[in-house]
């Protein structure tokens, strides 16, 4: 009833067995609900020692939940969030954010996925304007909806932006693993300088786990309120908890995403050698952009899952998970050189 | 790690083994994300099965973010839901419903937690007057946040009476299952009449399933859409899917809330014998309301997990899960002689 | 083309002949629209002068345009206002508070449209408990929608209640100048204690005039983007504020005010005199309550203008206005009395 | 106490003399409130007779205030409108549109302020995807932010686009006079092809007269609840009434019109004479955009009141009104142009 190992998301892979074995160990016996519970503490410990001893978190249900969550704790209605066009918070929550927080989304072009100080400073405007909303946060997504990767010198000089004009660093850290493994860094130096991290652990190995760090923990207060009335605090929290602690206590975190990224590059490497393809954007994590020949393309995706990313331009994007074998990209090389070769 | 079986909620209980195995079968392999995988299918089919051939089925998180989506359906912002004051959806979600519907809700004093043609013609108020929200929707609980269960006549006048005035009847059933075991009856049958239903999975044995399921097709148009906006669209749907899958299949749901029914049944059978304990609603699913002597309650929540219902009144509430044991309820009310007798 | 002068409400009554003429003297030339002249900067200082040197005020369109946005500035989304059940936030708005706050109103019975210390304190629910909405704000009517006047004992009484629960201390202020002329104080002093007051111009013989001043200068922040974002700024500002210029230069609201009081207790004491007829509240402004023969009523809405306060109690509410006149009053009074004596 | 016509803004300017009369007029005696008044029908008679016998018109307080209101009628939360990148619906309003309608805006970058066919087309993204907010509305401004004008082909052409892709058409007729004017066509004709169009006649010569209409009867309804709920229902609703009365009756509001479009003709001509001066758009209603040698801006505005438009550029927007006299016109060239010779 499944169909095989794909490209198309990292969510479309199953539960690392270790999660589903956490979640089994969580079952017995009754605990409360709603977070106070062993599980929840035990979890939170992970996140202070992985993210700062002063940090605050918060679990939720999915990315779009920890990202309005997040920015309604970070602005008010009347003010806006600087976004590169691509964010996931733009273009995939279906006016989630707007609708959570009252407020806007500023999307600014980039060519990579990735905004800048100057991209950033670009955005501002009205300040102090009656007549327009305000900008208070940065958002940004680390690793990028395009694979990218802010490295550790672009976020100081991005959070130095921010703090500069009085504005909030949000990062949608839905893959913040992949990024931390690509930059050879912790997590907490791989969103350096936010004051909030929607940090996802559905996409790198989990069944259902998000949370809301804090790293500023003063924004947290009142925040239980906005996850209840938000719709995003699960009853039987502990088996949230439990895939962190999973993917927290030893490493899984990493080991997952370490490896998904491997296997991108596995992929880029050998897709680039296929005449008449062109990889689009640097394949910093698990994602890999690519432009093939129009005709090559229905016929690939006859055989193998992935979404278009820009139908006007032939452009592709693969993505790789903590599954994804050596065999698995092996077999797509082959797959691609065919329907190229045949294009 | 764990507390012992106590008697807070039926969402302090674990998840049944049958679901954790449901959860393991769906994990091998990729499957697209959001819904468009065979357990999504296969539940849905089962949903059509137990509702109705015409029915549609959408799966959200938890018993909120059901309530909340579906009222968003049901109704605009300028209009009201009539609901019993004691509606979960009115005392336990925070604001949520009117945050997320922009509407109003209207709540009205019961003996029992269940209202009745009488009580919602009492709350129509000011139709057609711009300067008042417009009534739209009855909003009833079976079974009710006070253990009792509208019999299968008074659901047919409530229908009637919301049909009359053409309010469109919403059952928050995150009890569905306790109701319909009680009433010996069909899951559909628990709630004829209803026009949306949010049913639950978690509070009878599963981990993280809920649903919204609309009787009448035509409200779900552009659901998908409120769904995603309200930050309820799992992405790894598939393990909600599974845990309805072997919820609903083979009758797990009935087995698991006959037997908490069961045992609130012993529990009160055995309680009301206890002198000077009043039980003080009929338990007609799987919760117990009791007065106990005001000094009892204190010893008693120092060895026993429950929560009190009316401060002012010494009234607790009890709640049995689908793992309740004959064992655990001989032992708590051995708990409550003890206090009660000390007291 | 105008009906002759009733008693439906003082929003029936015209403009005063003062204020008309303000207009027009407002009116040569051009000045910088959204408030940005000196007609505003003038009524902005008679402001500081009535309520204090560290007010800030701002001036909205309308009742409701002036309690949504001071309750934005009151509340957050998670949080409730306590409130008369009776209170023109809870019934007339068609669920504006709400839905601008994205929070809840609690409403109270009272027995004549007061709180008092006792109702609030028993209206605070949940506190910490992130299930339910938290209380912040209190909400009071000045004079009530009973036309009673909270005495200034009384007033601080409630302020003292609402500090020391932290809650914040609204006045809808929509006849503030019939209670300030009832208590023979200052308009400050007939609203002390509160952190925000909607203070209307319009009932008290403008045509368009209300504002919100913020006692507490510091809620006043960002306060100038939730006006514009809730579509409460003129873009013609000098006009509204040549209004309250003409208002309150040289006392005209409280003559205004002092009138309609005096209109409303004459046609109180002739209307008791009646057989059969009952004053059902203290006539404190410019508002009287009665309870008539039930047949009497019909024939008195056919010769008069007026509005049924509570059709099953067959209680009526009569308004007085600035301009109603001893003669008006006199009319009234014998067709009262024509249509009880047939009745 | 003013300051002397400038070229800031037509809402700098006061109210036209017949319009202050026409509020006179209206004054004396008692009417019902909220628009139940003889003044009201009869503003309501002279819509149906400008735009046409079925329409259902609203009368509410501001610009922003028709906009948002209108856009509820036409728009769910989990849709967007497409609009012009300087709509003032996205540039002017603080976000009120995404606040009250939940939805989004989708800004469409356009050389002179005009949406076109093709611009539409490419902004119409992720239908029936769950995930991308759905396309409902093209809303567009008539005259246009950039003082040019929609010519009846190019509407046509537009409203045909709208349809066929199942979008609603929304006016933003802030000055929908100045633009019939300069059509020489009827206000109907003028925004032929709307479902909703947001009636200005503040900036036309009144003082604060907005409205809804719908040429779309069916998408009116409800709309009084709206209206309430969004705090723009005036209780003297009269006053409103009486200007659109004036404005209406023998053609008002087309002198007024008419006039300040002439004085912007007027301006743009002489204004082009300056040598180092350019227009840079059509000259199509009352408004004038002009690059001017940068040194030349601050002596300038140092006598004149105008606003800068696009600072980077040293782009200004001067506007005229219905009282803009030749010798305001002749005053401000003459000082263009000793500005821009001393430059």
């Amino acid at each position: 009833m499944t169909v095989s190992r794909g490209f198309a998301s990292d969510n479309a892979s199953g539960v690392h067995s270790d999660i589903l074995a956490a979640i089994a160990d969580a079952n017995p016996g009754h605990v409360h609900a709603y977070g106070d519970d062993p599980w929840t503490r035990r979890a939170e410990g992970l996140f202070r020692r992985e993210f700062g001893p002063d940090v605050h978190v918060f679990f939720v249900f999915n990315g779009t939940g920890a990202n309005v969550t997040a920015l309604q704790a970070l602005m008010r209605t009347y003010e806006y969030a600087i976004c590169p066009a691509t964010a996931h918070i733009y273009q995939d929550e279906c006016g989630a954010p707007e609708r959570f927080t009252g407020g806007k989304l500023s999307p600014v072009k980039t060519p990579d996925g990735k905004l800048t100080p100057a991209l950033i400073e670009g955005s501002i405007e009205g300040v102090g304007f009656e007549h327009h909303s305000q900008p208070r946060v940065v958002s940004i997504t680390q690793s990028s909806e395009y694979g990218t990767v802010y490295a550790r010198d672009e976020l100081a000089l991005i959070a130095e932006a921010a703090a500069k004009h009085e504005l909030r660093l949000h990062v949608d850290g839905a893959r913040l693993a992949n990024a931390a493994a690509s930059l050879g860094c912790s997590l907490a130096e791989a969103c350096a300088g936010a004051d909030a991290v929607s940090f996802g652990g559905t996409k790198n190995g989990a069944l259902c786990a998000e949370a809301v760090v804090f790293l500023d923990p003063g924004l947290a207060e009142g925040f239980k309120y906005i996850r209840k009335q938000s719709a995003q605090l699960a009853s039987k929290m502990r088996y949230i908890a439990a895939q962190f602690v999973a993917l927290l206590e030893d490493g899984l975190w990493l080991r997952n995403a370490a490896h998904a990224n491997e296997m991108a590059a596995l992929l880029a490497r050998e897709a680039s050698k296929v005449a008449g393809l062109r990889i689009t954007q640097p394949t910093q994590a698990n994602e890999v952009f690519a432009v093939l020949p129009h005709d090559a393309i229905a016929p690939l995706k006859a055989e193998f899952d992935f979404y278009m990313w820009d139908e006007a331009a032939d452009e592709v994007r693969w993505v790789t998970s903590w599954d994804t074998t050596e065999e698995d990209v092996a077999d797509f090389v082959d797959g691609i050189a065919r329907a190229v070769g045949n294009a």
